[in-house]
């Protein structure tokens, strides 16, 4: 109880600006605001060890907006909201009237009467998927401002065509607890690499998110692909900087061993080409099944070039004894596929750290969520720690 | 806070007899009832302004079984159950053992051990969804009467074939709100009038609701259609009688313009003709796509030839600086299609009247749910104003 | 609520220890377990009859994975949690990234950092849906011994290949309400037979779990089915031992006549061949559609050599005035299907008996959760009791 108290403690020298704001890149985001993040998560993670409850709301909805897949996204959003008291209630297009001509602005608006929170992710629409979530900001702003909402729910990017913030802020908290702080990330080489998977043409935004955050702690942060594999260009002017302004480094290579060698923490990963991401967003729109089908084959073989991008105890020996990362899932050879992101081995060996890293995304939801919510952060925690209240009343 | 009081002031003259008893119709509904229905959404409205707690249960399911799609109905039914503390079970029809041979009867009962309200959309199948309804509420009662269950789980009609009944109330409190109370539509020429979709073929019950309830309050309502659009006579009879009684009138016309003229409320909305409505429930039960896609066709045709019923800047020029009211979504020429139900112009200009008439939906569920679930309802609200339980404790 | 406070003395005197542990199959629980599970059950369904929280949970998740069809199960899961606090969060394999080549293990932790309970259902794959339950539950200790997880959510089996435990206990809450007591099974003849059925080969667990838990208690008990229906040779083990150690007896015949003859209950049921149960998993696996329709056909001509196996008034006039069992929904001859498992007099004329068996299921459920996650459950009871919280505070 007293490491709670002791980081909210902390957390008090803090200024962060989220109360009322939307969280869609974290390169919008104050250093602030990510130290709070972090340090609410983490309160957070020991309240609900230690069974207290951190509800703060009594009732309410938080509507999701999943445009893509997730398991792990979308139960870190549900697993998150409850613990604060809200009710997820799903925007499932298929079920809605949607297809009925409807525009994002009104929908935006008929979900919002009773909501708090927006949660969405629209990651493979290139150029579109950012777009989509700043339409239905402003959208639901104009609607606050026209007295037509009470409250102007706020928004948390499940992942964009540009940035999955809540798990760039995840594998932060990983960092920050295997180094032992986050001043510990100085001077840290942070390989971001290109990973063979034969799964399917995945979005950019996990690498983007990377490189968008690590850059802002004085790493040396290196960004590896094959040629093709480029990431968008204003994100990687982001980086650049980002780690000029934090005294770190970013650099690109198109060769992986480059990346792994003296690593201190390796995120390798797959990505689709730029040829490919560019491409999908005309066939989805006009649910061209065959043409995403012949793309997807596309991205397969473009990808099948590259099969030596596997993270194996060769390249793992190039490193510093480095950290693993993996968002999950991985494409682990010879588990989930013949080739893959990485050998059983490795993965099997890192298991611990790999799970501990998800392990942070719904605590990053949630304090994401408190902090847009709560003006004075420090004293509401300090309140619900003191009254003890039990999520378990045994 | 003191309006709210006064509100429940006014709540305490009236003797509605809502109870534990279903809501599926308006006009089977006493002016009490209604007017109660009204003054507790206001309550509630204004409750959820000021971050009062609404809850009633500690716990509870609220049933959604939705046999068309939804997006704002859903949404409304969601946000009232979760303000009053119960919980949304979807009975998907696709995921349970519906298809195996299961009936009405059993399937309701199975869904009402420990559930309080069930909410049914069923409008699409003409001559059927009502009944559907009814024969739920009557399984219910039979298992309540037979001590099957413990409590009676009530009904909420989220749209039949025949009534509306939370979009025409969530209409009335728009019209109340807008004209400063209920006695103002006296005298008022309210026009429900078709107009052009090239979407789909849609229910009949929004128009039936508006004047199967506009006609109780002394105003002039005019229905408007092209031939062959007629809507169910049973509802038309109501209308006429609801008319005469309230000291208002009714009349049906097949000119757009007729409507308009004068009219101080107009409300252009799609549906499909009878001839369709009638065709559809065998395709339907049949499960014949390809009969389903040909009728469709046949009703998109039969629409075409009346694409001169858009309300337009013209049309709304012959009103008597009429409110522009429509259920929402609607087809918006030049937006959600090349030609539709209102020109982007009348349709912008009017958005914030269309949006709050929508925002009084949730509100509308809520009220017509705590009045099935709380026989002296001023007094539980006056409890909870009193009380001052925070939705979000902040 | 005397009843309610004697029934918690009663289970005083039981040594239950369920606490933390899995529910996967009924005869690996102890006695004192299986009767702390029916007095539980009967004490929140008098709680919920007296409208008394049984809320022991602030917020938490309960996940569940429905891997066949389900309607009342899905409902009894959903108000069992909901009654204590937990909210479903339900893992629908299709919206998640499954197919993306996760790993049981992985999915299963990834579910849980938040979770208290996790509820299966997999009941079509022959020799794998138990081991599935297992690997999760092994997953999930993992986690829990290494630190990823703060709780060890607690596994519920709502149906698997081989036992189908909420729902046997329903049953067997039934007849110790029906008869007055489990030691008035003791001697009493149970008829678990199989039935004709045309619409699907349906799992083998529910007749497994019936001898696999009735067998327990002194009963006489006769399985009845025709040649090429027979169940796992583990589970049929399973039931002799039991019968012998009971007191009781356990025989199985190839007549439906024969197990009906002075039957005291009868549960007239159909399921798949084995044949066709052990050449379903491959095809699913293969997601080979045709396949699988080819198989069903063979299901059903199969069944349809033994359309006499129909529980109808002739046969129910050779029991001893037998209880009539049926987990539902039965295939009612005339009504849902032209043949099937019972004729509509037999149905009707024990309608409030099926019913109410089925209205255990919920508290069943319930029941088991509360007892996995509180150590001292009479005293927890009392205290809710005593505290008389309401549910709906009207």
């Amino acid at each position: 109880m007293e490491k709670i108290l002791n980081k909210i403690e902390e957390l008090k020298k803090l200024k962060p600006e989220m109360f009322g704001k939307d969280y869609l890149l974290t390169w919008e985001k104050s250093q602030d605001d990510l130290e709070a993040i972090l340090l609410v998560a983490e309160i957070l993670k020991e309240m609900h060890k230690e069974n207290i409850s951190t509800k703060i709301f009594d009732s309410g909805l938080a509507i999701s907006n999943f445009r893509d897949n997730s398991t792990r996204t979308r139960y870190s959003f549900a697993s998150a909201t409850n613990a604060l008291g809200l009710t997820v209630h799903d925007l499932d297009e298929g079920k809605s009237q949607i297809a009925h001509g409807e525009t994002v602005r009104e929908t935006a608006n008929m979900l919002s009467f009773l909501s708090d929170v927006i949660g969405i992710r629209d990651d493979m629409y290139l150029h579109e998927g950012h777009k989509y979530m700043e339409t239905v900001a402003a959208s639901v702003q104009e609607g606050y401002d026209k007295k037509i909402l009470h409250n102007r729910p706020t928004l948390v990017n499940l992942q964009s065509d540009i940035d999955h913030p809540t798990q760039s802020m995840a594998d932060l908290a990983k960092l920050k607890d295997y180094f032992g702080g986050l001043e510990n990330l100085k001077g840290k080489k942070i390989a971001m690499t290109w990973a063979y998977s034969p799964s399917y043409g995945k979005p950019l935004s996990v690498a983007q998110g990377m490189i968008g955050l690590m850059t802002r702690f004085g790493a040396e942060v290196v960004l590896a692909h094959p040629e093709g594999y480029e990431l968008l260009p204003e994100v990687l002017e982001v980086a650049k900087k980002q780690a000029e302004e934090s005294g770190g480094k970013f650099s690109v290579t198109n060769s992986m061993e480059e990346a792994f060698t003296n690593a201190d923490v390796v995120c390798p990963k797959s990505w689709a080409s730029m040829e490919v991401m560019v491409k999908r967003p005309p066939l989805l729109h006009a649910n061209d099944i065959e043409g995403l089908n012949a793309l997807e084959k596309t991205a397969l073989e473009q990808n099948a070039q590259h099969k030596d991008w596997e993270c194996n105890e060769h390249m793992m020996s190039l490193t510093n004894n480095a950290l693993y990362m993996h968002p999950l899932p991985a494409d682990i050879s010879g588990v989930s596929c013949e080739e893959g992101e990485v050998t059983e081995k490795v993965f099997d060996d890192n298991l611990y750290d790999t799970y501990t890293q998800a392990s942070w995304k719904p605590f990053i939801v949630e304090s994401i969520i408190l902090l847009q919510k709560i003006a004075n952060a420090p004293e509401k925690l300090e309140a619900m720690v003191n009254n003890g209240k039990k999520r378990l009343e045994a």
